[in-house]
Parts: structure tokens; C-alpha cells; sequence
């Protein structure tokens, strides 16, 4: 039996000191399972493993924080490689000051910035030697096609930067920290690399997408639902009912073990939304 | 009388550790005129008007140097302005440590980040307070479309970042500094909105630029030329001639003082050349 229809408000994601009408968003009327979401951790290993350049923030000669752009490459254990030139302000600051973060961005944002993720890795950058630097080498010029032009000079050193501490923002009111075990321990999320093309495909098929957001996300009534976000546990939503319009989950019947599996994984939400 | 075609190799840019061959290009066989081009104050003023977000660094509560993301808006005298929540941990190291900075990359760009400009803003990130503090905020709320949603919340604050020292990087192998005051004083080029849109289309009349790069730009042996950036002062080319491929610059009859006035400037450099 479906609850009256009433505009119901969420809790205040956080604490922003702001009015509870701005985060109104319609309730499910019927009970969805909890759908696992990414960990913050996932979510840093993820964006991480996404890009390849970032800003670095380092401390210069006089004590200040000195941001710059750099390239950088991931080793297995989630930490970054650099390789920076003395030549640079922030290589010159690494030789006196091991003490580094590193903002890696979500790539090829349509619209707000600030609406989406970014993640913070702060530790501290080491020149490594022998093995270590022969691998760490190795994963940079794999990721950077400039590293080539670059990478041999003799002003360039090739830097690990430690990481220590996580913190990841995935838009507004949307923010966790991470430990360096977890962020180690952590995958990044297979599916990411095709997320963004398959939401556009998904928004192109909008019948499955409110029978999903209808049958296994709670909100019968939906007249519209567009596709907002694709990970290896689930889709994310925008609904649109006779209650207001926001945000609902539909979780994957299992986590999504690779990019090829995504359209199994998402065929099957489908056919369960069609056949309840 | 034109020189001998002979390939020559230009002087090392900035002091890289490398074989003189990786910069290898073609040398004009004809005198050009030289021609003016963005000061490192001017592309600084460029890059911070040309976006809405960047990297911030600020110091940690541990004294650790600290990158996030923000968005920002620029005050006519170039210092930028920033709305931040003690929620974010940006927010929170500004509230026990002003100093900080900005870097600003150039938005848009295909192909590798660190071949294009980006610039850091660093300063002291002060709260300003009365008719400045209105200014600022107008400015930012005009800025970022966001900004409606959460820039009357209690835990956001608007600061100012007073620039005190700025680096400017065009690239690899470009790069300078500018002081407070030539920052200030500098104007933001004008016609930048409009650069990637005009490179597009003018790299569709092949014959018009090889003429450009061939009366103009010194290199009556051209057989291809593509344009590669334009500003108020110029053309930026790569020119490929029977003795190598490298960069030419074409100057204006003089700066173009309004996006409006790209087209006209641009047809008398195609006049000019068609006429030689």
C-alpha cells in the first residue's frame, strides 16, 4: 500500500548552515533494498586512476603553499608517481620539503566542477632508487606520452609520493576521509572508464530507465528518470514524480567485476524491472 | 637574396639537460619583424580571467601543504575571489593560516595539459569586510551560477586573495614571473574568449596561412602552415619548409583591442600577404 503522497524532506546532508527546503527531494514509497555505494576509499583509488595530470601543492622557500600542475602515474599500491624538474618552482620546493598533496580531479566534467569528485592524496614524495625506481619509471612514461620528450633529462627526478592521508569530495555535501590502509586496500572501480559514455547510452532508453527507477527504485509514481551516474555497484538517478523531483539508487544484483560486464549487469536490471 | 637552406638548431630553451637535436627547427630566411608578444604579467591576467575553477594550496593544521579544488572570481585589479565552507578543510586551514595559492590552468585544451599555460597566484587570502566584501561577493555570485545555492550559507565565507608573486608556465620550455605590480597593471587579453574558435576556423583556409607564413613570417619556402594560438598581439604557426618544421610567429599591425576587432586584423594579414 502506497504511503499519502506528501513532500517530504531529507535530513541536511553535513551540517550547512542553510534552510532544510533547499535539500527537499521525494521519499521511496516502497522499500528498495540498500544498495552498496563506492567507499570513500573506492572513490579515491577511482578518480585517482582516472586522469592523468592533477595539482600538486607543495611548500616553497619562504614557507608558503605553492600550487602547480603536474602529470603523474599510478603504481599498483595507489601511490602517485611524479617526475618534476628543478627547473620548476615545485621541484626546487620538493628538494628542501618532502611534504606534498596532490588534487586529482574528475575528468571531462560537463557542467560544474564543484558538482563533481575530486580526491586528495597527502604524504609525503621520495625519490626512489634501484627497483623501486626502475618500476615507478616505468608506469610514468606508460601513462605520460610526453614523458618521452622529457623524462631522461638530467634536471628530471622521478618522485613517490607516499600517500598518507585521503580526503575525497563528490560534490556538494558529499565528502569522507580515507586512511591510508583503506585507500591501499581499495580497487579502483572497473567500470569507470565506460561510465560516462554508458549513461549517455542509458539516457537514450528512457522507458527502461523508469521502469527501473518505477519497479527497483522505490518511486512507482516516476514520470521521468535520466541516469546521473554508473559504478560497479549500481546506477544513480534523477526522478521526476507528482512529489518533487531528486536524486534514487538502484543497486546491481552483484558488483560489476570489469567494464565488459557492465551491460549484463545492467541488461538484468532491466529485465527484473520488466518482469515485476 | 635568401641564405643557404641549411637545418639550424635553436639555442636550448631555459637550461633543460638535454641533446640540442630534441629542439631542432627551421629558421626564417627572410628578416621579420619582431613581434610583440603576452608578457608573462598579461598571460597571467589571461588564464585567471579565462576560468571559474582551480587548484588552491593552503597549509594543514600539521603544516601540511594542502591542494583543493575551488571556484573563484576575478576582481578588476586581478585579485581572485573565494567563497569557502569551514566544512571543506581549505576552509578551515585559511581560518589559522592566510597564506596561499592559486593555480589556474588554461580551460579546454586537446591533447597534453602541460604543453598549454597555467599559472599560480600566490598571496595571503584575507576576509574582507563592508563595500569590499560586497564587491567581492557580487563578483562571485555573477561568476558561478552555483554560487546562488550556497554563498548566503552560514559556514561560507568570501575571501580575497591579495597576489603578491606570480609564475606563469606557456608550456614546456616557457615559463616567468611577474610581480605584484606588473600583475595588477596588466590587462587580460581580449580576444582570448575567442582564440580557440578562431585557430579552428582559420586552420580551415590552408592557403591563406601558408601565404601569411610565407610573406610574413619569414619562411618564403612554407609548404604547410597551421595555426597553433592566436592573442592580441599575433599569430602563433607550425610551419613545415624543405628544412624542417617548427613555430613562426606573425605580429598584427597592431594589438587588437576587442574580440570584435580578431576578424578585421586577421583579414589585413591575409591582405598584407597576398599583396607582397
Amino acid at each position: 500500500m502506497l504511503p499519502a503522497m506528501t513532500l517530504e524532506t531529507t535530513p541536511k546532508p553535513y551540517e550547512h548552515d542553510a534552510p532544510n527546503e533547499v535539500f527537499a527531494t521525494p521519499q521511496t514509497l516502497v522499500e528498495v533494498p540498500a544498495s552498496r555505494e563506492r567507499t570513500a576509499a573506492e572513490e579515491a583509488r577511482t578518480l585517482a586512476a582516472g586522469s592523468a595530470h592533477a595539482a600538486l601543492a607543495t611548500i616553497s622557500e619562504e614557507g608558503d603553499p605553492w600550487a602547480s600542475m603536474v602529470a603523474y602515474a599510478m603504481l599498483p599500491n595507489g601511490d602517485p608517481v611524479l617526475c618534476v624538474s628543478t627547473l620548476a618552482e615545485h621541484g626546487r620546493n620538493l628538494l628542501r620539503e618532502s611534504r606534498a598533496s596532490l588534487m586529482v580531479a574528475q575528468p571531462e566534467v560537463a557542467g560544474d566542477p564543484l558538482a563533481n569528485g575530486r580526491v586528495t592524496l597527502a604524504g609525503v614524495a621520495e625519490r626512489v632508487e634501484g627497483d623501486a625506481e626502475q618500476q615507478a619509471r616505468e608506469a610514468y612514461v606508460a601513462k605520460i606520452p610526453a614523458a618521452g620528450m622529457y623524462a631522461g633529462f638530467g634536471d628530471f627526478s622521478i618522485y613517490v609520493l607516499k600517500v598518507q592521508r585521503v580526503r575525497w569530495v563528490g560534490g556538494y555535501g558529499r565528502m569522507d576521509s580515507a586512511d591510508a590502509d583503506s585507500y591501499r586496500a581499495a580497487e579502483p572501480d572497473p567500470v569507470a572508464p565506460r561510465a560516462a559514455t554508458t549513461v549517455r547510452d542509458l539516457n537514450e532508453r528512457a522507458e527502461e530507465l523508469q521502469a527501473i527507477a518505477a519497479q527497483l527504485g522505490g518511486h512507482p509514481d516516476v514520470t521521468t528518470a535520466r541516469c546521473t551516474g554508473i559504478d560497479r555497484y549500481g546506477l544513480f538517478l534523477d526522478v521526476e514524480t507528482p512529489r518533487g523531483r531528486g536524486p534514487a539508487r538502484v543497486g546491481f544484483a552483484e558488483p560489476v567485476a570489469s567494464a565488459d560486464a557492465l551491460s549484463a549487469a545492467i541488461a538484468e536490471l532491466t529485465l527484473r524491472a520488466q518482469s515485476s
